[in-house]
């Protein structure tokens, strides 16, 4: 398997999908190792660091990308198997910025209270213990959280010629921030341009369901991933396989409308591998999804829709696409 | 222990909470053994059974209660820990009903478009294996899936004078919806008149999260519950506990209302648990919290956060009720 | 015409709609003069005077009745038409109250950020002038603003054996707080139960669409009104009629799904006068319709959809029931 | 006054805000005549032509222009002031377009019931009488209805390197679709780029509020406007001036969230004018605003918050550029 491997320079972080030229051009089947800075740019080290006073607005979440994968067309599915994800650094950092986040007013839900204070944590890595280490400022509460790697972000360049901010997830995929794109998982989106224009970011050492005050254990992440291509049949949506899940995720406004687009996507998926019609499609989700939320921060939110397998008869998405992956994968690593 | 057992009758099925007089007084720390009608009182027996024609609106939903807890009084907890939920007939039925669920148009998401078919499954009981079998209409698909015996409506008198319909959840609980109404589940309530007047409905044999076309494998359940009471320091919204986690339900419109009311119930639960500000509770919510959804068919939408103790220091929420009565539960049953 | 005069005592104040037994049984056709107190229940009488101080929840938003209308059965139009609304007192009172408004973090969009200020305002009225004096507290600007006095409340009996709290708009009407429920309006409302049981209260001296910080100029009212009765036909949602327009008012949440019903209401009744298809109706409207917001505060939020009747074709809605209340009242008054 | 004219060759039509090389460079104060084609590109002349045959996604609502204004930087405010607005063909066309409008299951309000009937409406333009002719499809019911010609999209290029589909209107202006943009309106608009780089298009003979089906009364229009650029002080989300109102619109889900941005817009206005703290002005808002709804159709809604200048002591915003903008085109036409 032919292996690239990339590090961007900080001129080369790509800030919005669309709109950027590629940075390497790579053929389906390709194993790329890649390094992605932490949504921050690493900007807060310390818990003196405050975000209104070291980020550079709209200078945040930088991806990794885009790569131009060879042979990708419009209508497409390009599929994206995550063999690693290991944190970069020794330490995570999450933040309270101003007028962002789920529990206080924001630049669209607006209020005309104070904002939150801000207030930055460092999270120490333990990489032998895989854990992070929550620390509190106001008491002397210190906890070891398992360390859960995952990308906020991962998306193709959008349709109808849009440039989109890396900072709010749609139906190119995004800044879904899910914790469910772990090493192990393949994600599925449907390619809008010749050469898809894939890129990745936005690493966590940790992120809860919800991500509620609008940053997880930010870090920077070495990225083993391999890239797929399967002709015609992209998802209007991002779908994610693992060994024991099939995935949809939607991302709208309101959060029951991000719902609905992942719980009729997934309609559909069970429809076309089990060959049910839409109302037996709706009665079997009904009794069978499992519905974590992904982010209720961004612009969009996001939520996600995951069917576990072994409630299902046997079936190979997209002719086992995953499977093979997690194969070549587990060879490889 | 004191036992208490009760089956209404079908002219003392209860349709509200509040507005109607109890059925029994209890002491705390009685167990109830309970039968409770499914949320179609039983009317959908056979997949020819169509609810337009079998449901008497608005006569859906009936509650077994309410009961009147001795001593309970405005501002205290009332805990219903459930020791047992067992399935009271042999099979359970689920259905679409036009402008009703997820994934419709419905009477307050209003379309001009013609409703979705109406079509009614049945699953068939399997006490054994414990499984519900799904058998598709369209096809010959036939699935057995895990039985998960939950209650999806558990409630008490609303606040304020109001009466409202069994349907629709709120602070005072009601029909929540959640799988998380598990046995082994211990359930808090704020109480809002004297006697709390709680009542508990809704027997789903399984369901899954955000019970999409909205309803469950529906069927009649044999409830065991213990009774007990806390002086004081009622939540503002229901509140569950299991061995392993801490939860707290919103339930609203749109459905980020419903998991704000949620995560910031959590946010101070944990505040009060581990002595946090309201920043370091936050803080430690978004890297640890799950979040699971509960309905997204009601007129208001329920949401669940919740936190594995597992990750938290050793505490006793409610000084220890839940380990109380799940010791009291493990020795009757 | 009879006329029946009715100002209730401190303790005749309804604060829900059902769940009170009727102060008076009415024929239709009979005109009543009505006191009704303001929302505060007039506790807020100087700058001075704060509603968490003041306020005793959820004793707020008294209604005067209910009244109980002969002949009236589930399934009949109750229609109300509205003669005269004067100001009852000299001042109107509005107040910003913690946790409550447009602009604001609430007990449903809940946030962690501090309480806007609590700060009260009061308005001298002018009869002569028919103004309402806004006197800024951080400057020295003082503006006189026309009166233009309106009931927020108007509502009957809810379907479903519910009592639902006065604050809380639904299908039953109840606090809509629209200005378009002005004198010389007929507010036109669905039967739920024998008597209509019907209440009006929350008089308002002025009030900007969506009554953006929760308060309009509240102020005690006197309302001459005119009570009718039309078997059949009952609406799903609250309407009203002027001379000039025809208006249909939806409240859920989120506020898209209120604009839903007023506009699904609408199509219905344009397709009803005029012997439309739904969706001529649906594309009549959307050339025509005019969309004020009601109020963006509550539980559940208002809108209203109103066409202006001189696009349209000459009719009598409801066989000219407005004309024949507009022709009454404007003889009696 | 200089005047420039265009009319866009087909090849020319914009699609997007950003990422298009603008046609021409203009200095403030110009005036532009501009023809722009309607939403449809003109496709849909007779009932029986389709959207679902006739339109070629994403190719719907063209733009004319973008222009780039000598002299704009960002962070500076973009005036543009409609002289004249008139239709440039003798039709309208409006329909219903499958799974897109306010009443119907959309791509983000995901249902799974069939789509509404596709059909179109031609509206026949008397230009003499300023009439467009609404004729049902399912009744003989003819309706003249008054011409009111709008511009449906008015914006510049996007903040943050970000290129918009020209359907979904955001802080950068856009496809707002309100009938206040008029002729004899000043629209506002903060500056994201140099050069400013706005377009206009989306002409409406006549449109309701909310837009309901999704389609105004569509049609080519001829625009005369004139361009002029104030140095700094770029408000956040576009604000419109006329002879009578000051206005703000916001454009979010929910609905709550464009109307919650217009409403804070317009209190950061009052406040500016008139030297009220931020709850002064809240509180003054709260009984002026009127708030027409503007777009409930398109992937963020659009709401209006509106003051009467009559209501308020004089100011001359911005340095009374509307009123000089507003004299200039006085002269001209």
């Amino acid at each position: 398997m032919d292996v690239i491997e990339f590090r961007p320079e900080r001129d080369q972080y790509a800030f919005t999908f669309g709109g950027v030229a590629p940075v390497r051009k790579v053929q389906p089947g390709t194993m790329l190792q890649l390094w992605t800075d932490d949504a921050f740019c690493g900007a807060l080290r310390d818990p003196s660091d405050m975000p209104s006073a070291k980020l550079t607005m709209p200078f945040v979440n930088p991806q990794t990308g885009p790569f131009y994968v060879e042979g990708a067309e419009p209508g497409d599915m390009l599929a994206l198997h995550f063999v690693d994800l290991s944190p970069a650094r020794d330490f995570g950092a999450s933040s309270t910025i101003p007028f962002f986040g789920g529990l206080t007013g924001t630049d669209r839900t607006v209020t005309l209270q104070d904002p939150l204070e801000e207030r930055t944590w460092i999270y120490e890595v333990d990489r032998d213990r895989r854990t992070v280490a929550f620390q509190a400022r106001s008491s002397d509460l210190r906890l070891e959280l398992p360390m859960d790697p995952m990308l906020g972000t991962v998306g193709v360049a959008p349709a109808a010629g849009e440039v989109r901010s890396s900072l709010v997830p749609d139906a190119f995929g995004g800044n879904m921030d899910t914790p469910e794109m772990r090493a192990g998982a393949s994600c599925y989106l449907g390619v809008n341009v010749p050469g898809a224009l894939f890129s990745v970011g936005d690493g966590h050492y940790r992120q809860g369901e919800g991500e509620s005050c609008g940053t997880a254990v930010e870090g920077a992440m070495n990225v083993s991933l391999i890239v797929d291509l399967v002709k015609g049949g992209g998802p209007a949506w991002p779908r994610i396989e693992t060994d024991d899940y099939l995935m949809v995720v939607g991302s709208s406004r309101p959060l029951e409308d991000a719902w609905r687009i992942s719980q009729a996507g997934m309609t559909g998926w069970l429809s076309d591998l089990y060959g049910l019609d839409k109302l037996d499609a709706y009665q079997l989700l009904t009794q069978v999804s499992e519905c974590p939320l992904a982010n209720v921060v961004d612009v969009n939110y996001s939520s996600v829709t995951k069917v576990r397998k072994s409630l299902l008869p046997p079936a190979d998405a997209y002719d086992g696409v995953h499977r093979r992956l997690r194969e070549l994968g587990g060879t490889t690593s």
